[in-house]
């Protein structure tokens, strides 16, 4: 099969992304976009454009019937769904399949088993994949609870089921934190997420958060193409991610790929997807989740692999082999991605949204800019505050560093607060230049 | 030796490209700007500019003695003069040496046995690299022209030594012709290049230009880093090139990288230049010329081989040995180069600068933008109309084409004319796509 018409079910950096990838493929692509997007980037690059509701991302981008409609009437083959919105809607991926529109991604039962955080972790326990010690599941009562922090030890993470994305989490210091916070956590997840469910996990530290990219075709194929370092974040929210880590030797790169092929083939996974880990110093590590979709800092593993990623998830969703096997997977020099978002970061990062007076993002050998934003573009206040990924490529990790210095120092956004200035004090941190940081370097370090 | 502070003696991208290279290498750059040039992105991004003269090229960037006070009061280690202008001056590289300022690029004396055309084919035949049948060196006669014209045959073409760029070129069909034209191209020579001097060769057609890219250190080591396809030419300018040639055999890749070493060592080369040829169907190849300088077209080869051409160029001039030997160059993939120059390809290729209300290059993966243009810059009428060089990269030509054709579909340029609609022409037009065109290929087709 060959799509001949993609819709395109997100907005923003991703949309422009997958626009191109379609283009490149031939395929015309359908954009969707809310009222305050009129004038975005990707409005204006595919080939057709349909607005679908109001500012509000429940009544547009997750306006499942408005899109549908769209789909429908245009005659799309397909929907990309990006990452967030309805990127990990196993619902959302049943509609589609209903409406004989192939959803590029997992299979809905796959995102189901992953999206439940206590039934992955099982899932990936049984595909022999290390997790973090904690809970079996959901956590039933207080009793239960107390009994399995003497057996765990402390510290203990209370997390939400049904969370994601670092929300729902709290930390239990003992047993009396413990007892005072784990009904809270419930009551919590339960307005945040419909879901009282709580599990425990020991919680790590000294840990980084690196990652698996993995992609698989529908005939059980599947291949890891190495890892990703993201323990540069903030609240949670990565800010910069590098390929390949700074710190994993090729045996427990082979270890974790293994793992997460085992974990992938375990739900019968088809499409591009990341298995989270935490590295600790003496090389074990541990399944943290699963994204079933497409992520962020999926350009990194682009230009360390020259595999096109998103394309793949095309050709994938078309029901063709993957274009490549494990042994043609090689890992080739560095790669950094840094978030150039609209925050403040001498205000706490606060988002500062507003209109771009000048905009040149910097060009040159090793460069690559993944943006929505343009010269005279206002950034909406509504969504996320992204205003372009910048990934470098180059030989080595020293010659990487360099390289965004010299691209940050030449990106020039004028109008709006940015995160540049945080990003090049950043790369001048000696704990970053040696590559040793874990996942609290941010919180316990001055930049 | 390390350099700290380089004076890049140009405009435009080239300068800013030099300038990336240097902040990324940690070495200061000083810029020169004439006066019709002070809003260059150049300018901007240097640490420091300093005005050198009036608009006229003659009074600024070829004003060697404003040059060089600016090098020297501001403690220049060295030059990088760029393409054009004065990278293929021996006087000035002579200069640059006795003010103790290392000129980056070769010695005088290979500029000057590669400047002289004729001189240069006969160092070339000497160091047994093929040469198109001639005369060998300056024609003294008329009657010397005609007994050559018999013995080589016709079409002969008429060159003045002192030539280069395609200017002061004749064909003669015959003897009448050539008779006529021998007189008429030395007193043009005389006027354009003060140098009456001109040489015969035979008039080959169905040729394909294809040139070597070298680089060689002060130590004797010369690598060639395979060959770029520069044969879509409009008036022997090059308005498009790639990298590898799409009908070249790893055969006749050896056997040219090969002369072209053998070239570069019998002058004693030292730095990047690279070794133009004559290509037959029948893998038949001549040397044309040498260019003794970084190229425009060499970002083609910097994405198939991963090697940065001017931090080597800078290396090889500090006085280090080559970073890397002939085996481990592997050609990856495949590139393309498109040059969007301010030109009105419907009126005859007509310079069109102006200024430019709207700018926003493209993105994603395997584009790369080597421009000094912004939004709201007015690209001046006194030097050349280029915008940017838009170069792709991907793992076969085909998709390397695709790309291209989706990074010129979202390149926006508003205000002025550009070269972008007949780019999109030629990358569909059939000869173009099974990749067996000459260099009179654009002259015999309509695009």
């Amino acid at each position: 099969m060959k799509f001949h018409k993609v819709l395109i079910a997100n907005r923003g950096e991703i949309a422009v992304r997958i626009i191109r990838a379609c283009r490149e493929l031939d395929i015309s692509t359908v954009a969707v976009y809310s009222e305050a997007d009129k004038d975005s980037l990707h409005v204006r690059l595919a080939d057709e454009a349909y607005c679908i509701g109001p500012i509000l991302s429940k009544d547009s981008y997750l306006n499942v019937t408005n899109i549908m409609s769209v789909a429908t009437l245009t005659g799309c083959d397909a929907i990309h769904p990006g990452y967030g919105f309805l990127a990990e809607n196993a619902d959302f991926a049943e509609i589609c399949e209903s409406c004989n529109i192939t959803f590029i991604g997992p299979s809905a039962d796959a995102i189901n088993r992953m999206g439940d955080k206590s039934v992955a972790k099982l899932t990936m326990k049984e595909a022999g994949v290390p997790v973090i010690p904690g809970s079996d599941g959901i956590v039933d009562s207080l009793d239960e609870a107390i009994i399995l922090g003497r057996d765990i030890g402390y510290p203990l993470i209370i997390k939400a089921t049904a969370g994601g994305g670092g929300k729902g989490i709290r930390i239990a210091e003992d047993e009396d934190s413990l007892i005072k916070q784990i009904t809270a956590a419930q009551q919590e997840a339960q307005k945040a997420f419909g879901n009282a469910g709580v599990y425990l996990e020991k919680y790590l530290t000294g840990m980084k958060h690196v990652e698996i990219q993995i992609i698989a075709d529908n005939y059980g194929h599947v291949v890891h193409l190495g890892e990703r370092d993201c323990s540069i974040q903030r609240r949670r929210q990565k800010l910069l991610e590098e390929a390949p880590c700074p710190i994993l030797s090729p045996e427990i790169r082979e270890r974790m790929g293994e793992a997460a092929i085992r974990a992938a083939k375990s739900v019968q996974y088809s499409g591009a997807g990341t298995l989270e880990f935490l590295l600790g110093d003496d090389g074990q590590f541990y399944f943290m989740e699963m994204n079933t979709r497409i992520q962020v800092e999926h350009p990194v593993t682009e230009l360390v692999t020259g595999v096109d990623l998103i394309k793949e998830m095309i050709s994938v969703a078309e029901g063709h082999s993957l274009s490549f096997r494990q042994e043609d997977i090689v890992i080739n020099g560095w790669a950094i991605e840094c978030r150039i978002n609209a925050e403040d970061p001498d205000k706490n990062f606060m988002p500062a949204p507003g209109k771009i007076l000048f905009y040149l993002p910097p060009g040159g050998p090793g460069v690559r800019i993944d943006s929505a934003a343009y010269q005279g573009y206002t950034i909406p206040p509504y969504y996320d505050s992204m205003i372009a990924k910048l990934i470098v490529w180059a030989p080595t990790r020293q010659e990487a560093i360099a390289k965004m210095k010299r691209a940050l120092s030449e990106f020039m956004v004028e109008g709006i607060h940015t995160t540049i200035p945080f990003h090049q004090k950043l790369l001048k941190h000696p704990t970053f230049i040696e590559g040793d940081f874990d996942i609290k370097f941010l919180e316990e370090n001055e930049i």
